[in-house]
């Protein structure tokens, strides 16, 4: 069912950095390495992140959120996680997932990554926590 | 605080073709113009779908959703929307809005766009609803 791209999607090549890129935040995150975190969003007031509870807009509000974020309870498991690369400039990573400290309820986490000069970087992300469906995911 | 980007950001002529597309899929979606907004996304098993209650992986699920939602209280009203484009062919487009029927409720939607042989269609879609934020936004 797929139309024809004008881009290649999902290049081995291109496919594999992201998901060095996208595993590298996972650890960052459940570890709160607040660094590594905010070195691979992209350092601009464009860059935005909604999260559970927050709208953040520009690199500095992000910055300044994970620098107060509470470093406990961050431990989770992914699920459904889905890397597409387009060309070779730009990705998006879905992924659900589960804290053990809030049963019955699913995370999603959606990022769209750009290729800078610097390395990959989160260009926008969104973070909700809804109850989970009774379907699957 | 940018740092220099490898592709061009918001090069005006790409950011017009960009908000067009979001300007249709907005009233389409307030009108629950089912056929546009099937039209605008990615006609591909890689598109994903966050939404307010739901994950659905693929354009057929994501299709299957819209065939068999409730078309009243869609109007809403958007704030701090935010359209970027990186390079020729992709765009993020982050928005707040608010419906009258969720007082103290705020709504974000961030799509990621591609330019496809066929026009502009949302590759990656995640649409939550939070308890308003304290702070602005």
């Amino acid at each position: 069912m797929s139309a024809e791209p004008g881009l290649t999607i999902d290049d081995p090549a291109v496919r594999a950095e992201v998901e060095a890129a996208f595993a590298r935040y996972e650890a960052a995150l459940v570890a709160n390495d607040v660094a590594t975190l905010d070195d691979l969003f992209w350092r601009d007031p464009r860059t935005i992140r909604y999260g559970g509870g927050e709208n953040l807009y520009g690199y500095a509000a992000i910055a300044a959120f994970r620098a107060a974020r509470a470093p406990a309870g961050l431990a989770r498991r992914l699920e459904r996680t889905v890397i597409t690369t387009y060309g070779r400039d730009f990705a998006t990573a879905s992924t659900l997932f589960h804290r053990d400290g809030a049963p019955g309820k699913v995370g999603r986490q959606m990022q769209t990554w750009m290729r800078t000069p610097q390395g990959w970087r989160v260009v926008a992300a969104h973070v909700s926590i809804i109850d989970a469906p009774a379907e699957p995911g």
